[in-house]
């Protein structure tokens, strides 16, 4: 998971870009970078850490122009995070280029090895590489129809944006796997991830880049559409249940309203006798008070979370006992004791963290726990662009519900059923849900 | 406002020291420290920042010793925060000596004004420093009779934990104004701020440390009880409305609890047709909760706050409206947009921050703001250790409540009565309210 | 100017890597990087300061593998350095390349172009992108014909050194530029840009690489020699007189032993009746030494130099007049007071140093001040690695020597001619001196 | 050993505090501080790390007024550097006080035990905070009266220099272990440890403070002399030897000509046939000099120091051979090769490094190594501000000449007799040589 913006004749861009990477912190907090264009040349700054700590003033003054891309990027082990932050920058024929992207290629590792049979070389290990490689090897004259050329060639969930010296382009791949939304501010154009970006800097939403739909961005121009691919949209319906700000529109739809109509759903199909509704904070929240509407059971902030964060390798020789989901999660013990609890949470991974919150509110006294997961099993790893584990370190691919409750020491368990779950999107069906049914809209090259 | 942990009997007391500032960091962001001892000599760390940036594994294993003092300190404006740290340490005449404090002497100038004049020398800003002198020029034998005729010359809020080579001592000023616990952890002791202290560390809350009374540890003895001051309790009321944890049980009743019960009188009191009730996040929930509750009126978390905060200076020549107050809250727009909103929040301080809330509530299409504050008007200064503006800036010293609700531009608003904070709290007369009802247990000398 | 390192079978040789950089710190500060290979990977750091900066134990240790190269980068302005620190590291067809590179192609911009008009991106500024495109881009099947063929394309200066998972090549241009040694370390072997990085590590020298040779280094086998090139020498004679360590050997000359003789050649030349040699230290010791020698005059070390460097912008609103070169460099009053002095420098670049220097030399007291300069006058800029400014910029391109002495203000100024640059280093014609006679063996293409 | 500096009625004071600490960082670079006064307040920062590294433009502002005094702190080990830089600050009855010094108090922990017998309290490990207590509980009216009452209760070595917010104290024990210098700086004053601070910032060198003078610096007046102690001179005359810079006057005299003399001296004392005389640089270079010159045996810079120090504690596992001297020193083997070398170096402490410069020396190909030390053997530790190794530790204290040879496995090995050295300081007898006579002129206390 990551987050990308774009913003096109902004005087100033890179100060907003800025501000918007801060409001879509929650999609990566490895690594981010602004590249800007000032019409002659393009400046690039990237680092490892959040955003406030790889900019500050000096940094941001040094990034002239009126046009800019930016980028958060989402932790993944073992690689050198400075040499694959994002934006990527390169020359090339057309003289030079910078790209952001939200997403995965399914057939990356194909589209490389071609590449470097033809002589390519790859300098990082991200996707984006190759699409930068494919715009710069096209024989077309234009970097449009280059970009569409390449486009032809890359599989799997994108949502683009691309900064030359003069224009932006902005992409999302025909299925929308990922979000991508459009809005105005003054006289130029803002394209991000969420639209929580827009309300930050007070741009004003206007619609969503359309699946398969490249715009295009000039002086002097409207933006202009091209639909380079037809649209089978496939949205993430994860986004929903766990990446996106609950204050965003994703897919034109709010995420707090859809995960309250989830929360609903999952106390219609899963009623308990209980005496609170208690979210694991923050992502299942707003499910809580739908479940507790439903259910009429009352709403309890129960679990409190600290956000003073920081990665801690110290511990006492007599280690404490679940010591980092307390460091993080701490329950009400006057408010839980005795008590019969429903807990929503939107997932179970591994399983080990809920063992622990189970175990902790048993601990402080709770007298059933009740779990109530606000979306489906996760059966089946992403190849999307979520960074989720392998398929057998999901507990869902490998134990029933029954086995899941008694791994993580539950009362009773219960999902939301894959109806349930379209039920609170409105039975809409464009929706790809492959980590709970499996069904991969685009298959995994290798 | 500030923290104080200590530790005794405890192997590796430094590591559970750092765990437990961790979850007392909420006290205090602008430094930390620790000072340990191992029955021969005392070591300290301190420095500017977080818990998790002041500490790490190599600077803690330094801190050797079974017994620890750890204090967060709150920021304020002017001096140079390394010295200003706590533990203080000092060499006197019995020996070495590790203090940490919570709280403000309203005759500390005084004090030091007699200390100096009498050729002691000032290294530090923290009020702490009088109590050391005191301690050092005393003719007592024993450290023990020493602290007590220090406290009989201090006065004001203090929360204290003194640490010397082989004892530790934890005493709580005879009006109790701050809080202070104490908990059981294997064979050893812990005093803390607050009881979320001991959840993390696993330690077993026995009591809270009584207003006027002094607690010695030693080794092998169980902790020895000394009453110095006849108990006159009247206990910050205001730790419920903002300070502490919702998680943390302060003078003997869980957080979260009241402020439901407060955000209920407010509901009872201030009653209002609308369409949801809204808090401003994190301090406003419970009580938004409660308000919820009693009247009837749905609750939504319709205001997201983004927790990656960090001090920003950076800003576009052409500013973004409401720059500040946006990084860290925004409202749902899809969620609020023509509805009528009942916003929780604790307090109104200067005012500013609650004029721009509501301007952004109504900028994101809110048909009516109906402000709730669940708390009565702050119309004075605290002098017992919380860092608010002088009387003059507070907004309600010079402003009534209708010419409040018209700076900030709510429709309506309404604060919790005196009267209905104290049935929230059970009618217990044993709190202070001075910032409130401008009644000062202790005066401030000068 | 720059320098490079590599090892190869050589246990941890990261750390080898890491102490031989040390010793070429004094070849570029600005950044610093390692890359190592175990045999199935490349592992690679790199960062900007000094190589202590760059480096710590957890970091070293990541580098696993018993071959390393290493580079330290000069200061170059404008451009992002974390980007363009070495070693470059890529996938490519043949698997995965590291390249460090001391020199500079004189037909980089061509070749690039031709590259980028062929397809390839680049994302560095480094001339040393461009080698490792060209190996990508060849259809031969083995590395080593493919380095031959890339050697092939360009031109200018370079001492390379290219690791394979399994293999090392070091390289050296036709006209041997820059330097490059060999030496043995227990069974394996170090190639390096001096030789004082032998004696810190204990390698033994074994002989210098031929301009045009191509080293292979493979397991279980000896190294392999290939003369690429017909050798044309044109040994950058300025390694001798400023860039080198004095207790380095350069194209088998010991870097202090030429020093003096150009200090001897100098005194022959320019003699002059003075009380004292004193250096501008440290370039102008060893010259000075062998001035001193050669004239009977006595040395003295009347200036002091200052190594705690660190940029300062920091000044008093009435500034420190000539504050940069006396922060760096101050005579001693006592010694030089009232006295003829004959000082000695490498270099005079711009003339505002030399200017300042006089003009302190004279505030000081010095009677008279006979500038001599070990080296003739610097009348063109460098194509082959070193970072001068234009020609323009060069007091000696614009002005006579008269005019210059004026300008900085010494009683006498005095170069040594190129003939008696020639007499010190033997008569031997194999060097390049184009910077001083404009006889530039490889033309600068565009 | 540290260094102060003082500054009196000099607009910007405190940069100008900067850049002569700059210039003194050779004498302390584990902490630095500076403390301003602008008549009303005292401001003061301090720090871990070298000048540059402690200050930077925006902390050199906030340290408004023209007076200021600044410290640099030597490495002591095992104690917290923050707390224990200096200037130390403090309040006290007559107000503010800033203090830095330079020596060692030889009844320091006599006087401390007094004092906290009486009830101070000690934050720190610094002997100055004697100093302050001693004034502050005085109960004379003057500060000038405070101070001299103080100095009267102290003894051993101190240069001082005491900041109030209207005037500056500078004093010199009455045996003038340590220097101070005094100058002008337009209508301002200036006393700093080492006249090379005077020439960085322009100020004109007015003359010593004598031993046991204190002088006053008050606006509007001329600097007033009070001659506290009768002054009984015992001059440390390591200075010369060891700490200061050869561009410094120390005790009136020139360091570097002095240093000179003593090599001179000793060529007199214990000639040798030799080929060359190597310096271990930096400190060994005058006197070398002083050596070559009259023995007639050329002078060689055979041994290059790196300056690009840096603590380091990786090592590969194989250690490699003498690491930490090799870091530092480097023999040039093409000029020592095959040669008979007089080395000439400072002080021989432990042996330790002496060895591993005679290994090197001799691993390179040195034919003889004659080892010349233009001091005599260090058989006692220094109470007065050097910080020495314990008798047991000084090789010298336990081996003789001869013993010490072999040790260091040298071919001869010979000192600067005492009398040859007071025959380099013209014969006077005014200079402290405890550390190599044992006269100690004052005794430590404990």
């Amino acid at each position: 998971m990551c987050s990308v913006i774009g913003l096109f004749n902004v005087p100033e861009a890179a100060k907003y870009a800025y501000f918007g990477l801060f409001s879509l912190q929650h999609r990566g907090q490895e690594a981010a970078g602004i590249a800007s264009s000032d019409g002659e040349k393009i400046y690039i700054t990237k680092g490892r850490g959040l955003v406030t700590q790889v900019f500050d003033e000096t940094k941001l003054t040094k990034l002239i122009g009126s046009s800019a891309v930016g980028h958060t990027r989402y932790s993944t082990a073992g690689e050198d995070s400075v040499l694959d932050a994002q934006p990527i920058f390169a020359r090339y024929d057309l003289g030079q280029i910078a790209v952001v992207h939200n997403g995965n290629l399914t057939n990356a590792k194909q589209v490389r090895r071609e590449l470097i049979k033809e002589g390519a070389i790859f300098q990082t290990f991200m996707d984006t590489e190759n699409l930068i490689h494919l715009i710069a090897r096209s024989h077309k004259e234009h970097l449009y129809d280059r970009i569409i050329e390449a486009l032809q060639q890359i599989e799997g969930a994108y949502s683009l944006i691309l900064l030359s010296r003069k224009k932006m382009f902005a992409v999302r791949d025909p299925y929308g796997f990922r979000p991508l939304s459009m809005a105005k501010l003054g006289d130029g154009w803002v394209v991000a991830s969420e639209t929580c970006a827009f309300d930050l800097i007070g741009a004003e939403y206007v619609r969503d880049i359309r699946p398969g739909e490249l715009v295009v961005f000039e002086e002097g121009k409207e933006p202009r559409s091209i639909q380079v691919f037809e649209p089978t949209p496939h949205k993430c319906i994860f986004e929903y249940i766990y990446f996106a700000r609950p204050d965003s529109n994703i897919f034109g739809k709010n995420v707090y309203k859809l995960r309250k109509a989830m929360g609903r759903e999952l106390a219609k199909e899963y009623p308990v006798e209980a005496d609170m509704v208690v979210p694991v904070p923050d992502s299942g929240v707003a499910s809580a008070i739908g479940y507790s509407e439903e259910s009429g059971i009352p709403f309890e902030l129960g679990i409190i979370r600290n956000h003073y964060v920081g990665r801690t390798f110290i511990e006492p020789t007599q280690a404490i006992r679940d010591l980092k989901v307390k460091m993080k999660l701490n329950p009400i013990k006057n408010v839980i004791k005795g008590k019969r609890l429903v807990v929503i949470d939107d997932s179970i991974v591994r399983g080990t963290t809920s063992k622990k919150i189970v175990n902790i509110l048993k601990d402080f006294g709770a007298k059933e726990v009740h779990m109530r997961i606000s979306a489906p099993p996760t059966t089946g790893p992403c190849y999307y662009g979520v960074d989720t584990p392998t398929k057998e370190e999901l507990i869902s691919s490998r134990y029933s519900v029954e086995e899941t409750r008694k791994y993580i020491g539950a009362d009773t368990l219960a999902y939301l059923s894959i109806d349930g779950l379209l039920r609170s999107v409105g039975n809409d069906l464009s929706y790809c849900m492959a980590c709970f049914d499996g069904n991969y809209p685009v298959p995994l090259k290798e």
